[in-house]
């Protein structure tokens, strides 16, 4: 047996120790995450990930043939994607959008209230009805941090849905009581970003 | 006028004057970047919504009808919702899996080796295909971290890919230089987590 050969097989031997303590830990884990019911899941921070995950996971309920919901605060004037992709093969997911693009172009502080009442007027009706499985709430947390839907009533919707019904709130901020209130939140952090570096935001990619 | 009245309209002016600066702001971001190309993505970090935010990039790109890849390394024996989805409704994705399970559930080095290099066969054609506009190597991170594929061979093959291809990497770790590569950089950090609050993984949100 040559050398190399006697140091893959230790390399192998100490691999395999270390995954059977590592498979103890996980399935010990799984073992005592047992209560069943659907989340409630912040994706925040400055960094680039947060909407397009929410819509990574309206796939993954689609594939299960789950019901759900989108919808969509302050986005730009520009089409997405997504937005694209769910009207023209999604027909099944009801969809949304505020639709009065970025609180930086409107400038206007009365039109942006009576638009995110009317959209949040589309969502109550989601999170009271047992048939959705997923609601997506797009860029919701801005809503609340300009004061333009009250924080309480938000909340109050939230914490009073289907106990089976999972919701994706995505945006930066929110505020300590939705961070409280979530069962996940994940906070995604900006660490480098192509814009920065003079590079185009991309079509397929950044919307 | 009220008083109620006159602060309403303090606060609206004052909201449009900071508006306005913040459109100045963004728009000599957007002027500034110039630049066209695709970029190198790598999402990273202990939290949720990796994996979530690579398919959602994907359905943006399948909006606008991109040709995409999709690649996973290392995946549970279990299904998952996007897999279905992808498999089902989207047969112009090109879509691989590793399928050897979790390393701590192979527990064989030298099996997920050959496996890997399998898997990553199956990358390089993509890679080397201008025809690719978004290519998705899901979990490619725990390759590197193990030794599992060559370092210097992964970012030889990202960095000579394509000028007009976008690539999304994801996984935990990755290594300075992958991250040194990377365009744009989001790590994901886990604030909370349902699963750590005895909360099963949920269907169409998880997995």
């Amino acid at each position: 047996m040559s050398d190399d050969t006697r140091s893959d097989d230790a390399k192998a031997e100490r691999h395999k120790a270390t995954m059977q303590k590592q498979k103890a830990r996980v399935d010990a884990a799984i073992e005592a995450a047992d209560t069943e019911r659907g989340v409630l899941l912040l994706l925040t921070g400055n960094g680039k990930g947060k909407s397009s995950s929410a819509f990574g996971m309206v796939m993954r309920a689609l594939g299960y043939g789950h019901r759900v919901g989108v919808v969509q605060f302050i986005k730009g004037q520009q089409l997405s994607g997504e937005e694209i992709y769910v009207r023209d093969h999604c027909p099944q997911v009801a969809f949304h959008q505020m639709g009065t693009g970025f609180t930086w172009n409107t400038q206007d502080r009365s039109g942006d209230i009576a638009a995110a009442e009317a959209t949040w007027a589309k969502v109550e009706p989601m999170l009271t009805d047992p048939s959705f499985d997923l609601v997506v709430l797009d860029e919701l947390t801005y809503m609340i941090g300009y004061s333009y839907l009250d924080e309480q009533k938000v909340l109050d919707a939230l914490a009073n849905r289907p106990r089976e019904q999972s919701v994706v709130v995505t945006g930066r901020g929110g505020g300590s009581a939705l961070r409280e209130l979530a069962d996940t939140v994940s906070e995604i952090k900006d660490i480098k970003h192509a814009f920065k570096a003079g590079i185009k935001a991309r079509k397929g990619v950044d919307y």
